[in-house]
């Protein structure tokens, strides 16, 4: 008789676990907002000169040089950064840094669906302050935050998957009327356009409970490479160097390359730029076909599919909604983006920006899709 | 008046951290167990013709194609394989999958120090179960670790710090008389003489609890790439594939570097082969200055200092053991070893086995230190 007894522990067993989006090989790829230009060119030169014999030995455990030059970056001291594998390395590390099993962690849905995974995954309880339906947090938000026991709130900004920018001033108005830790997820603030100014990591020196997440998959064109890291006050990060994550998180290779990527700079905000001027003229595209997006100061777009597309669309193994139909149609021709089923995106299709040539691809494939039946 | 609130969860403030080895940048350094030669050469070609562009994209959330390749040089499914940032990422996810908190975990003392500090970050209860003074495991000692409760067992295989392996059916027979996962750590196996043909990997067909982790760091001198896996059943691997693992926890760079390494296995064997060679003559050498050791199936050695080696001895600066004396004093001569201040071992050196350059230089200098003072 086989043996089939489980070991998963019980707290685990009800708790479906995250699903990433699809990798598929080959098509038109706008659906996980990878960076759609390569990585700087100093990520090549850094491989091609990186001493192998140095991976024989234990690399520095706060991920140096990374995290010196990350401080440089930022103005701020190496002690104020945590180097992580990817940003969702330190979501789990905020979850397992900041909140006993039980205890409340906030989010503002519709947001990241890996949060709430993340922090059921911890035993913890989530609590949800959703936005409003303009993706305004709602009057008394900060007090509700705190009247409800968080000890800890997951707030994305640009926002995802709506792509708007909360300004400084309303995120530091959270982190002052909160007493819990506010993480503030970055993984798109590259993609901001420059004229808004918007520069949050100097307020960790007002705000010892800010935590400031930034990732090098999107804005650096590395998501292979799984580097991240936190910035905030030393003694907000320091249970988390010395504690909670593993004794060597990354690794020396990744460090150096991440090292060079942060360097280029100024290589990588020319490709932010074309991303912005691409998403613009997306936008217009898509308005042309019927269908709206709102603002977005992130490298991916929001759009919203009426339900007259349903009609006009060949597709029927969708689940009711034309945002469903239009996804799989495009799919079918392979045409890559995302539709996510729930509450208030059901009828949106998240689009990543791409190249001219993707963007132009996708374009035509849905002006192919949307046209009206021929008559007969 | 500044903010001084603290935001570290009521349930870490009592844990310490793990304190790794020290890595001083000079000297001998004999102290955390790193293989004294650089890594295959097809890590170098690995590095030299990786295409950059495919960090661009998320990695293939597995760690394919490593999983394939170690599926194929351990003679399993590719679904028995969970690739790990190190050895030390598998040990956190064996918990955080099988362990609610709150729950026991088992341990076999003297062992691996960061067993206990994990077990106690996740909220687990640590089970004591201690080897004997000949570093076997008691008798009663299946029965006394399933009567524990413990849902998890750590034991590592060959041991550390004493460096004895333990055979196979003695494994065996604790995973078929424990009803919880019993992780067997081996991250030392690659230097057991073969000539034991011990191989514990097949087991995980009889056993649907057993967890076998492997690391690149030791065998592979790969420290530095932090790359590590577990061997186990499909169903018990399962929840740690899809809940418990960040999504994308290997980056896809190092999956192509360690799958090269593992694919090196003769290249690697053969300065295995000579890591026993000179162990065994560093054991005699040290058995010449009044230091025995015990035989090990590792790359270092545990070695005995007597309580006259310390009127032998000119430090001064020690906590009191003869062993804690020399430590300082190699110390103080830029060799580098390690002295673990606990009960068994407070009157051991823990010493890895270096290039023979490196271990001459430490016996000359323990010649050294250990001269009788000359008469006056």
């Amino acid at each position: 008789m086989p043996d089939t007894r489980s070991f998963e522990r019980p707290g685990l067993r009800d708790i479906a676990g995250y699903v990433p989006g699809e990798q598929p090989a080959g098509g038109v790829k706008l659906n996980t907002n990878e960076n759609p230009y390569p990585p700087p060119p100093a990520v090549a030169e850094t491989l091609a000169r990186f001493p192998v014999e140095r991976l024989r030995r234990y690399p520095p455990a706060a991920g140096d040089p990374f995290r010196t030059a990350a401080a440089h970056l930022h103005g701020v001291d190496p002690n104020e950064i945590v180097a992580t594998n990817g940003g969702d390395e330190l979501l789990r590390l905020a979850l397992a840094t900041y909140v006993d099993p039980g205890e409340a962690v906030a989010i503002a849905p519709p947001t990241y669906s890996l949060y709430k995974v993340l922090i059921r995954l911890h035993g913890a309880r989530p609590v949800e302050l959703p936005l409003t339906e303009g993706w305004e947090t709602p009057d008394g938000f900060v007090d509700a935050l705190d009247r409800s026991g968080a000890r800890l709130a997951f707030f994305v900004n640009p926002h995802a998957p709506s792509g708007r920018l909360f300004e400084r001033g309303a995120v530091e108005a959270i982190a002052a009327g909160f007493d819990g830790v506010l993480l503030v997820d970055e993984a798109y603030v590259d993609f901001v356009d420059p004229a808004h100014g918007y520069d949050l990591v100097p307020a960790i020196r007002e705000h010892p409970n800010l935590l400031v997440l930034r990732t090098l998959s999107k804005g650096y064109s590395l998501a292979g490479l799984r580097f991240g890291y936190g910035i905030g006050s030393a003694p907000l990060l320091e249970p988390m160097q010395t504690k909670t994550k593993d004794s060597y998180n990354v690794d020396a290779l990744a460090a150096e390359i991440a090292r060079a990527a942060i360097e280029s700079r100024t290589w990588a905000a020319d490709n932010w730029a074309t991303v912005r001027t691409e998403r613009e003229r997306l936008r217009a595209g898509l308005a042309r076909l019927g269908l709206p997006t709102l603002p977005s100061e992130t490298n991916f777009v929001l759009a919203t599919v009426p339900p007259d597309a349903l009609a006009r669309c060949p597709d029927d193994r969708g689940v009711g909604t034309a945002a469903n139909a239009l996804y799989l149609a495009l799919k079918a021709r392979d045409v890559h983006v995302r539709w996510f089923g729930e509450t208030r995106l059901a009828d949106r299709l998240r689009i990543t920006v791409g190249t001219p040539e993707e963007n132009d691809r996708l374009l035509a494939v849905l002006a192919d899709l949307l046209s009206p039946a021929p008559a007969h």
